[in-house]
């Protein structure tokens, strides 16, 4: 039965029963809908419109819901439009005409904002410890390879020499600005809707402070309209979870090329690949791939939710019963990717080997330029200097470091025979050394301040560190 | 059991492989996946590949298959990787050994685009007829009221009359550019890929061209990397899906508005309203809002395609899996949506005195200034004439038809006592005559071609008949 | 002249110089990139990479390029490929060889990063104080007519009665979280990026921390990768911007609809209409049409940014160069938007009489049910009959308040002579008293608490309040 | 002065001025304004409503505006609310009073509609043009290695030989189907919305088939309302520029990755690459990256029009004015993008010694297992014994081709002494022979397609051929 026929003359077109009804995901608000129910029917007893009586005997039903909830026995019925029915059916069902009394004072446009804020609220934290593990497992990579020197690229061209370590703390640094994106995703949905009624208020005395408190939210919204109108909670999980998309796209799709053999920087794990239905030889990455595309659906649920959302008159209409589905798979797609990336980097086997073996010579370029600096050369000659020697060593078939002093000393005199000890890549990496930068102090620095935003280790921020720790 | 088990060692993380696994959507692909399937077999057989015996217990054992998915008898396991899987798991139980050579040359890189190619010419065809339902609920709806003046409305204010038939046939058109566009999408699915492999070709001598005739291609794609690659065919349903989207949210914001009190223009029929859970007197046109909402979906299963091809390298990469929810969802959601929005516009009363009594005078202002072209004014002339007309109405309290020939003649003196004939919505009407306007001929001209454009009518397009119809 | 020409043969493309180049719009970055280059000498000098003499000039010249931009008289080639190249070749001019020492330890990879920071953190600041100002204009409106009374709708249908000032205040909050949004996206910005290098870090010893400070930065980033790399900052700025045009979309929308002569709710001033080219009495709502419209290129810049970002490895790609427009485009579709939004409101003239006349009896059903509550009967019961009631006066053919008490206690018993005290709409808006209702004592809360949000009252946030404010 | 000034009596306000003003973008429609004023005033005079002498003097003084425009003569003034009022100005400047006459019958709705879908026609055979070009371009470097074997990859992991000709020719299908789309697109805007009038059609009998044919549209459109509402063809034209988009992105991603050196299959041309302001030794391909990343802003451009579309009313609404921004965006990308491709991949040399060094042996185990299939090996089978194959090589730590004949036979006895055979590229590639694959007959009928397509060829689409052509 719904909550409300009686001016209907005219039962409702069953196709549009069906278009209409929202129990086929919002059955996933249900324990927030049960506890939303109790914190109401009590604060409707502090405002002596239940009776001590009627408040228990309500409450009790509805803790006997929960309890079905939770072992998996509360079933809908296909009357029930939406889960608020559902619960308000089964609730008369249990504790009788009572269960009537129940909605006093409130309608389901605040009841289901109050539901899906809570969710929202759970959703964030768990996000929140699942972006914290794919930390964990960025830092346990650095960990296994902190010094280990590879190519850095930029414009997917080899620049200079990094390290294994600095370039998986480089993905640390993002799922942190992530976790502070959900924790103000959370923020945003704990403002309490309930007691704004359908959007003017609540005709009843009721206290919407301890209301919140007993709910745990901050506190509740400043306008009954604004309260069952607004969204933006949902629009900043959605966009927190898509920039968690485009973070894993990035960190995925350099994975994806590091395994690839041409570099052969790691070898995923067997329980972490698959393989073809034609090509026996087959081992794919499967799960970065997976995850790289799963950037779209995670962009475009944050997509869909602003374009319902444009243009609609505030208080409560019914395209917002779109606000749910997206959140909820934004919530299941990394629920079940950040794991399984997690897996897959903390499985797969790192070469240095081959990273060494792909250290070109030409990335020694700018330590070459910055020789020239140190001994007094402008940089812009000294980069142009650097610049044509690359050219001659390719001209001549060489590798950078395969120039005669001469032939240095014919591009820029100021070439002396120290520039040998340019060409020794722990040299370039020790020469980076200010805050952020690939040498081993700066990184054992980082790595502390990594630890240190995961939980793990004693120091503070690196950024925190006022003095910069340089070799020269 | 994988399909691809015989290089690996370890065997497959449980997370990873719920990540991995499309089953739980590409189910729905079953009987396209079978009919593929049936048809490679007999290319094979066609090849000699397989001999007559061994191609007959394969068809047989498929078609034991499709008449288990039609009568909803198929069923998968827990360890069948996706549809493809399942159904070669289900031929071994049916026809034993001889099921391990079907997959001969095929890959399920082309396996899986050609069967969800199949799928949405198929899905193209449902929509086109269900959006032709809609325009023959837009055309119905025009007939009740071709000829009822409505005040007509740009940037939401009163502009000039219209009628509702005029209004109502105005979003038939757009619907039948919906059509065109679901016409390309089947056109651009209907390219084959079997026969591409995994991306290089099938190394078995399979006549394509016949094996497309088979299953109702147009004809086989042209590069076997291109096969196995393109989503095309996935964007241009969603795309047109999208389109569909916004039209359906222009239409609804209107008659949404229009049921509005204060317009009043149409009534909902109980059938298609809902009511409130907390406001007993509220009859609510949900389904209208909700098709205006889920233009987000649709919007969004578009953006969210485009991410995912953005930047993939061509051939198969894994993130393709991503191609099928988006376009499964846009689907349901239309083929849910439409006859709903047909069956609400259907099922609503049309309110002409509401029309007629919203009529506005000062939407005779054109009018007016027109009567003072064909007097031989400049048009910009009359427009400031008539503007001031307006504000003279305004100042004087009284409306446009309320000023006295004598206020009118001190604005321009072209007026003469005729021009009372301007005040009258008929002749407005009757004004707009040429084609494509609101006036009682073209009107009548226009219905024809929308009875036309849905199969129904006599005439052909009111565009392609040469002479206009004008009234002075 | 290239920065870069050193190892190349043969000189740039025309159509690829063209097609690279980014002067056309990164000359909004030039007081920024000065600013930069200044801090950055400095810390050059600090490091003893330059001397005191070295470090003055490139000062002074830098000094003397803010003021050419100041002043409009710095002036670009068309060699230069963007605005460092621009200012380091100016500077080459002013400064002669000293010139080439600058770049010394940088790379256009974190100095551009760490101009556009400097410039979102600006233009964070810019955009809150717009949002404020909208913010006054809101309340003012508020003020003007705090306890009017007007018809609130959901689903665009009569609901219950509110008041233009709790209309009016309801759009005042979603532009509070607006603001806290831009703060967001300003701490996002507020990590720098200098001394990134290309990717691996600067091989000077620069002090990364005093460098931030001088440049007003909260920190440095902490992994130089990610600092070249990081664009959230540009996202978070985006993203704020996209839901501000969604917030400014549905408060317009309201608008122009109350605007309409069907509700006449509000009528807009001259100096905030336009009218129309061929109708002389058009008055047209075009700045919140084009308010509206326009949350199509804010969506789109934040959807632009999110897809450019999709895939991309970390450190440096030139897709990055893609980051800027969309940014500028969104703060100057804002910055041009929102004072004329302010404008509209502020001069639009508000018409009680019209939202008096709009008050549907029918909107009392809610004060009925409510009604029979305080009198012991449960209240889905008393939905029931009230909806019952609603039906009754619909068919007598008279309003809500037209029945007689022994018609309403055919319906239920519990009515009685004082049920007439119900439709009296002052008495109904007075019942909503909690927190964030329509009553006159939680308006004034409200108020006060929206005039703090704006810095311009004297109390705290209602909701820190602990006493809900009902009456009975 | 304003188009619309009489009913005013305050003029309008500055900062709405300036945001309302649509002349810095809309000033690109001038040629088609003029164009399509010349039309209609001929159609007017056809109509009796001007007279030869007042028809000549208009035409007259609207060609002397469009040679201003064609020689850059055309000065637009500050108050020009738009280029309509520009060019009717400026007419009547040259033409006097007559000026006053033209806009007759029309409204600035139908005519900007008109306008636009003018230049979005020949935007659309501007871009068709360059996608062949880069076609061109494309099936140029297809010719230079058509039978060049290269690794084909999926995944991005080895997967079977192709050759650089086949790679190429793959992505001269999808820009194959792009032109489509901007064919379709043009189709779209080729209905004329002229004489439409504001929204109700013209006052006026004007003979619309006529003028649509004086225009080069291919007829006009059938409903007024849908005619000045309708933009389809600007959201078709975004679709059909944002689908290139995604495809430049995979190809431009695959050429980036072929250019680095651990594939190093690709060698840039220095006049498409650029350097590093830091590192001397860099060349980087900004062009391809450049076009990868654009794709952000032409899926951004399709999103914003939709979103600007949702939910507004037909007829017109100002945010329509936002319609164009988008398309002129997408087409300068196009326009700016496509040749600077089209030149990146003709001047880059390909290295099929770097791709000859990349293919795997563990590429020949489809074939390994087609060897068993060809003996009568189910391949369900003969995929496992070829999977153990590769895993016993890399056991043994040799290449697959390194197993000796005993230890293939202990997998499986149906091995003899010609499984040698199969270890041959050119063999592998001969063998996948089926139309589309990527065999040296196969190419050769697809080059031929190719060409084509391009019309350069003689033959047909490769599809259409009925014969197979398949090795053995």
């Amino acid at each position: 039965m719904a909550l409300w026929g009686g001016r209907f003359e005219k039962s409702i077109d069953e196709g549009m029963h069906d278009f209409n009804r929202s129990l086929s995901f919002d059955h996933r608000l249900a324990a927030e809908d049960v506890e939303g129910s109790i914190a109401w029917a009590r604060a409707l007893a502090r405002a002596d419109v239940l009776d001590p009586m009627q408040v228990q005997a309500i409450v009790a039903g509805l803790e006997a819901i929960m309890d079905e909830i939770e072992h998996d026995r509360f079933h809908t019925s296909p009357e029930d439009e939406d889960i608020h029915s559902a619960v308000e059916r089964r609730l008369g069902e249990i504790a009788g005409d009572v269960a009537g009394m129940l909605h006093t004072g409130r309608s389901r446009n605040d009841q289901v904002a109050t539901d899906f804020r809570l969710w929202v609220m759970r959703a964030c934290t768990v996000l929140e410890a699942a972006l914290a593990n794919l930390q964990r497992a960025l830092v346990t990579s650095a960990e296994r390879g902190l010094d280990v020197p590879m190519p850095g690229q930029t414009h997917m061209q080899p620049a200079q020499p990094v390290t294994w370590g600095h370039w998986a703390l480089s993905h640390v640094w993002p799922i942190a600005r992530d976790r502070t994106r959900f924790a103000a995703a959370r923020a945003s949905a704990a403002v309490m809707p309930l007691g704004s009624g359908a959007l003017a208020g609540t005709g009843f005395a009721i206290d919407r402070v301890a209301l919140a408190a007993d709910l745990g939210f901050d506190r509740p919204c400043e306008n009954s309209m604004d309260g069952v109108s607004d969204r933006d909670f949902a629009l900043d999980f959605a966009y927190a979870a898509a920039v968690v998309g485009v973070h894993v796209s990035r960190l995925a799709e350099q994975v994806i090329l590091f395994g690839n053999p041409a570099f052969g920087f790691v070898e995923f794990d067997d329980a972490f690949s698959t393989g073809s239905s034609l090509m026996p030889q087959k081992k794919n990455p499967d799960p970065l791939e997976l995850a790289r595309g799963k950037s779209g659906r995670l962009i475009a649920s944050l997509m869909g939710l602003l374009v319902t959302l444009k243009g609609l008159p505030s208080a409560y209409d019914k395209d917002l019963q779109e606000d749910k589905e997206p959140v909820f798979d934004a919530f299941d797609t990394l629920r079940a990717a950040l794991p399984v990336i997690s897996g897959c980097l903390e499985s797969m086997r790192i070469r240095p080997e081959r990273m060494a073996a792909a250290l070109d010579p030409a990335m020694w370029a700018t330590d070459l330029a910055d020789y020239l600096v140190r001994r007094g050369v402008a940089f812009r000659t000294a980069h142009h200097v650097a610049g044509r020697a690359v050219r001659a060593a390719e001209t001549k078939g060489v590798a950078l470091d395969g120039l005669e002093l001469e032939e240095l000393r014919q591009l820029c005199d100021v070439f002396e025979a120290d520039v040998a000890a340019v060409f020794d890549w722990s040299a370039s990496l020790a020469s980076r050394g200010a805050l952020g930068g690939t040498s081993p102090t700066a990184l054992a620095v980082q790595l502390d301040a990594a630890r240190w935003a995961i939980g793990e280790g004693e120091g503070g921020s690196a950024a925190k560190k006022s003095v910069p720790d340089c070799s020269a």
